[in-house]
């Protein structure tokens, strides 16, 4: 099996990396439904929703324990509460943001006003225009220089990589040297491929618009 | 066949979501190639940068008419000319935002600097302190309540949504009734699920971070 294509849980088995990224999927409906004032659901009104089949959702809870008593359905609010307690923790992750461009501003409000689990401890540029400048979360963006340092006396969880693939390449070292495991990709450079041990999820941005374009004019 | 799942090339074969998905990547590294003086390559060498098998690489390109000689390689300078011609027009697509919040003006940024072939026309917010703004590139942050009006006079192609998900649900029937026909989309509302023909590319923020807090902790 592929060194990123599964995971271990807590309690030492194997999750795959398709349940892992059906789980915030869970969540949000099992949210809404919370907020909705749903008490019970079984694994079918929850296989709908999610497009698949009773025995799939199922079978991913049981990979976590199985979330209760699955013939009676499952209550609304243990599966929250069990879902989140997977999906965040009491600690936050920390977060190094490196490049600040319009892209990386963007992410780094959105990480800071709206994602849960995370801080962002520092942002990084190489651009003199950049450095010491103040994000709009209050964060004063440091020379890129500084980073390995900064890696090193602070261990940040995860970076959040806003850069072209080149410098996202020429960066990749440093962070991974420095013990940084998990990796927000807006690049075009996938450190997955290069470097063993660690968390990648990519956002391709352009590649989404990319395929709209081709489907919209196609349709 | 799900009605998202094939879309008609240009001489009336289907061509696969899986196969368009893979259009813009196989679009990077050929565009990396070329600027790195690369003249032919073969099917192995792409299968091999891309992560899949030559067959494959075949396959994929049999659906678009072939793009040439595939014993003694390809031409990479035409590969990127038949590739870019699928991917973007001669005609940019015609953009509208919804939602100027953070992530809104984030992607507008984005959309409006970095995306080839697409031209943001409009934005609309309900909020009225966001109404009457200039976004950076220039446009007015419009009423939703104008939205309707502006549909039928312009005739966007793509609607990009960066809105909650019930205002979303609130806005696709104007959209749909509109003629709009695809969606970048960041709500957690799939419009597809509830709207035939239209094109929704969903980019889901909040879900890639969540899995990737999951795998980091559970390394």
């Amino acid at each position: 099996m592929k060194k990123d294509m599964a995971e271990q849980t807590p309690n030492g088995n194997k999750v795959s990396l398709p349940v892992i990224k059906r789980l915030p999927k869970y969540y949000r409906y099992i949210l809404d439904m919370y907020s909705n004032g749903v008490v019970k659901v079984s694994s079918s009104e929850l296989a709908r929703m999610m497009g698949t089949t009773a025995s799939q959702v199922r079978q991913d809870f049981n990979c976590f324990g199985g979330f209760g008593q699955q013939g009676i359905g499952y209550h609304v609010d243990v599966l929250l509460d069990e879902i989140a307690k997977l999906l965040f923790s009491a600690n936050s992750l920390n977060a190094v943001l490196i490049g600040t461009g319009r892209l990386g501003r963007a992410i780094s409000g959105y990480l800071s006003s709206e994602a849960r689990g995370y801080h962002l401890m520092a942002a990084f540029d190489k651009s003199p225009d950049e450095i010491g400048k103040k994000l709009q979360c209050g964060v004063v963006v440091q020379n890129v220089s500084n980073l390995s340092d900064f890696c090193v006396q602070n261990h940040p969880d995860v970076a959040v990589l806003c850069i072209p693939r080149s410098a996202a390449q020429a960066v990749a070292p440093v962070l991974v040297e420095a013990g940084v495991k998990g990796y927000w990709n807006f690049s075009h450079y996938d450190l997955s491929v290069d470097y063993e041990g660690v968390t990648v999820e990519n956002v391709h941005l352009g590649d989404s618009l990319m395929s709209l374009g081709y489907r919209v004019r196609n349709l």
